[in-house]
């Protein structure tokens, strides 16, 4: 289990320092064209989640994500004690990896972000995005095709970042761990409790999306819906 | 069927969204450069449209677009009135999925789009954009590479939005619910008609390609001509 | 033969239409910055290009190029009287896809480019680029990896966009297609000859490349050398 | 033995040649905007550097970093002779490359670089850079997934560009290279010590990390920890 706690944390370290970092680097060196940062951000976001996943799958099942691990116990995949103990986990990943992010490129190790984010069409947005996510993981998994989450979550990741007003946040751990970079990638800590209320609410819609869509574990390409 | 026909209104609402919500992202944040307000759209729409086939191929074969429904019936692959089913819940869908990126971009719900793009330019490159279309999807599927069909479809589309004049709308369904975004990726209701026709032959081009190309269903890899 | 005779013109004509095609758009929407006009350029030749590859390659071997047809044969995987056959409909092709391309943008169907690109860093460039092309398709084949050859081609070829200062052509017949374009792909016929000599002298260094590393057929993941 | 030491000079010349070519295209036709310049570097990093292991992984195991090279020692995957002999393949190779970037360009074949890098924060990140990398190589190929080990290396090179302060050199061949090419990608040569050093350094912290969440190898997709 100590194994498993550790992946969550490093994991979502990496996961924080991977999209902090990078937006950091891309605010820095595009400074005139919001686009271009937010494309970079999102280029090594779609590279790099995958490559997280596919590390720590096989030790934790990587879901360095709180709705993650949510949906997973409640679709019966996983004991809810293990959420409690991959929860903080990812919480406290996420902030060290905003750190190592801060850290990297010469800023305070700390630093409360300023960036509000807060509105009624990015609510709606993190909903979105957030339902979109365990949607995709779980009816994937649900139908034999395990093998191709991660590059499936990354595509989506990196296509979120621009097809939804909030930039895809979509995981209340990183949200946390986003609230410590007053960089390109923060988020207020006002902004914050709305952002991980609709995620949550997400998860939510995700399960029923899931329970409809892919009703039991079935084998890969098998229809789930012969009528 | 009624798991199918809500696989292909959410499917289509996604990919609406997808498109349309990326689209008014890239406008916004890059205002200054159309091409590379274009490449944050095509970049979105290729790891995005890759996910939606995956998540819903399953359930309904994930068409999203009636011109490859009307393909697969023509070649024998799906009974007719599966098409009468699917192509209303895609039109609706796209709909839908417009309604939800101008919302999540705090925009009126539906706006008819100023963007007139037909010309005989653009005519023809929709007649290619779409015959391309189907014949990457079923000359895969027929050849026993269907796993490979969704990163396909994803690439094939990101290309198309660059080498197409038209930047490859290549699906009736996506057409009209464009329609109703006056943004980025909208098309004015008087350009739609001549969209969608040259969409329609592109499919029956694309028909004829097929049928030379891959006449029949064949093992992965093996050549379909001997001679 | 005929069909695959057809599936080398027309998976050309389409190269074609993706290259020069992708590289109007971009000239267009990106006027102010060269470097964002090829990203756009090799953004749709990466994806573009494994789809062709995919479509064509149970038919024909999808060759779309006369240098990948001649090292075929001259490793003994092909007859020389088909390389005869394929490389006429690989030129015509390329020209073919040049005129859709320029119809496509409403450009005139035929136009000789004025852009010189002939000097000795590009000669050499050429080499390099189409020596190291012929090396990843047949080091994979003869590995038993075929089945990756399309993305390492595309992903080859986009990368060599970049690292090489001729933007990698590698290809006789692109090069000849691309002096029926005045735009952003396009090469002045005075320098085409000389590219084409390089890239024939690549891939005979490509030959020798191949022969040395992968010296015979294998099985997958099998080390050719155990010593 | 004298072929896979000729993979490691091959691959790793090509290697500089894709780093260090891209980054003079980048900064040549992208002059104004560092952040689209690195973005170009990336894109081309990111999808030739997995060609390149793909071609020479059967031969050698394509490492093409000295760091790799020692972790597979120390992790008892490869003797330290081998080791002996590849590192001064990859270093000369790595020089190698950068000779013909330069060249290619028009450049003077060889000119050492004057961009200092080196700082604590660049100092941190090529730790974390390397040590990621070790990571992402060893517990895929101890996991029964060595088939995904290029694409996912090419991703992380790619995310780790941005996301480290350092744009992610991670390997000691390529930083000194790099220091024989006054352009983007170059490097002081005082600053190549101290990345060499980090990148050792990360490279001990990685072997610690693989031995923690993969202690022994075990097939595709098995969890590691039961518990």
């Amino acid at each position: 289990m100590i194994r498993r706690i550790a992946a969550e944390f490093l994991g979502s370290a990496l996961l924080a320092a991977l999209v902090i970092g990078s937006g950091i680097a891309a605010q820095r060196l595009s400074p005139t064209d919001t686009g271009l940062q937010l494309l970079e951000n999102a280029f090594a976001t779609a590279l790099g989640l995958p490559v997280i996943i596919l590390v720590f799958v096989a030790v934790s099942g990587a879901h360095v994500n709180p709705v993650v691990s949510l949906v997973d116990a409640a679709l019966g995949g996983r004991r809810w004690r293990d959420v409690a103990a991959y929860v903080p986990a990812q919480v406290a990943g996420c902030i060290g990896g905003a750190v190592l992010a801060n850290t990297m490129f010469g800023l305070p190790a700390l630093a409360l972000s300023a960036t509000e984010r807060m509105d009624p069409p990015r609510f709606l947005a993190e909903i979105i995005a957030t339902a979109g996510l365990v949607l995709v993981v779980f009816v994937l998994a649900r139908t034999g095709r395990g093998a191709v989450v991660p590059w499936a979550v990354g595509a989506y990741i990196g296509a979120a970042y621009f097809f939804t007003s909030s930039s895809s946040f979509a995981n209340p751990a990183i949200t946390i761990g986003r609230m410590f970079s007053d960089t390109f990638a923060g988020i207020a800590p006002a902004s914050a409790p709305g952002f991980v209320l609709a995620q949550l609410i997400g998860g939510a819609v995700g399960v029923l999306a899931i329970l409809w869509f892919a009703p039991a574990p079935t084998a890969r390409g098998e229809a789930v819906d012969g009528s």
